[in-house]
């Protein structure tokens, strides 16, 4: 059985984009799992697993950290349905998982940091008041979204157009199906769903078909998360 | 035999990066073309396509414009050594097609904007100083230029962080030989050599040592281009 360690939020908000790669990628192979619940004052408990940085699983004896790092060692452990049919998926999908991190997460990020600190843990606050100051520069966060969301929503939009282009013909960046770049941009959207109430997608927009559709896969699993 | 329209600068340069997918594109494939050059002012040219944009190909009575369907369009009328060994392949590099379009290439151009006007034709330095003027708002594209500079290189460097990540393990985006991944951002690094001698990459970036390589690949194509 693997336990996934996840990053929690208020109310048992789970909004990790990383976390939530590692929960499809095993739900697509048909593992099943267990989750212990993280706070962000609470590294200590992946102390074990040499990392700062959720999610982290342990499956018997084996520790794997990093959600890419995962994706790959569940094909390796479980070659049952296959996340990367071969190499050349698999290095295309590190390339699609990259500009998610990079550009996608990039351009979400000052969107929803207000909504997103406002829903941390009572305890996690002060932590993440710190880091994310740090990081931006000021702790007026309700501030710094409102002033990101005056253009911010638009470049969110064309950080996703190449994903639209594929999802203008196809059901999923995958095709008739989802594969792990799905997974990695769907987790975006799962962070965007439990911390904020801001409208991302236009409802003609090829994306937000798509969003449905995936909330739709591996047994409606991301159906199961509370909204913001 | 097919006929590729190509853009063409002051002293016969090439920068496209569209028109360098395309060129990729064939010879990868092995297959032979002739080059008609085309200047921002002659897209009368290239009307019999339905197109104001160039690359555009005639192969006997077929016209394709548009890199990305001339990349399709060559692996259905040639299936020799295919660009797309499945629709999976296919579909991850039209992602990271896009990924080059918007990330990439978004990222670059106003760091060589004012070395690129200034290495257009003397016929379409009007048009290019009027379109582009446009689209930035202002016609002082070497002070745009040098403001963009003082962070651009660094976000540009940023923005190439999903390539790097595969190219810290791999010779290629596509592993052990390049794939249209491969061609379509090192098209990009071909608009920077034909127009601007700004420095982008670090030596010891993975990136950097990838360029290289694919100097030396088809044949040694685009070695012969010119430089700015």
């Amino acid at each position: 059985m693997i336990t996934l360690y996840d990053l929690v939020f208020q109310e048992d908000r789970r909004p990790s984009p990383f976390c939530w790669r590692a929960k499809f990628a095993m739900a697509h192979k048909g593992l099943e799992w267990t989750e212990v619940p993280v706070g962000f004052t609470e590294k200590d408990r992946i102390a074990f697993a040499d990392s700062k940085l959720l999610p982290v699983i342990k499956d018997d004896e084996t520790a794997v950290k990093d959600s890419w790092a995962i994706a790959c060692y569940l094909d390796k452990a479980y070659p049952g349905k296959l996340l990367f049919a071969n190499e050349q998926e698999r290095l295309a999908a590190q390339l699609a998982n990259g500009w998610v991190d990079v550009a996608v997460n990039g351009a979400l990020f000052p969107l929803v940091v207000g909504d997103l600190v406002e829903r941390v843990r009572p305890e996690d606050k002060a932590y993440i008041i710190e880091s994310r100051g740090k990081r931006l520069g000021t702790t007026d966060f309700a501030a710094f979204q409102a002033k990101a969301r005056e253009k911010g929503v638009a470049a969110f939009g064309v950080a996703l157009e190449p994903a639209r282009r594929v999802l203008r013909e196809y059901k999923f960046l995958g095709g008739a199906s989802p594969n792990y770049s799905d997974y990695a941009l769907f987790g975006t959207f799962m962070w965007a769903y439990s911390v904020s109430p801001l409208a991302l997608l236009q409802a003609d927009d090829p994306v937000h078909g798509w969003r449905e559709r995936m909330f739709d896969q591996l047994g409606g699993l991301a159906r199961k998360a509370k909204p913001a």
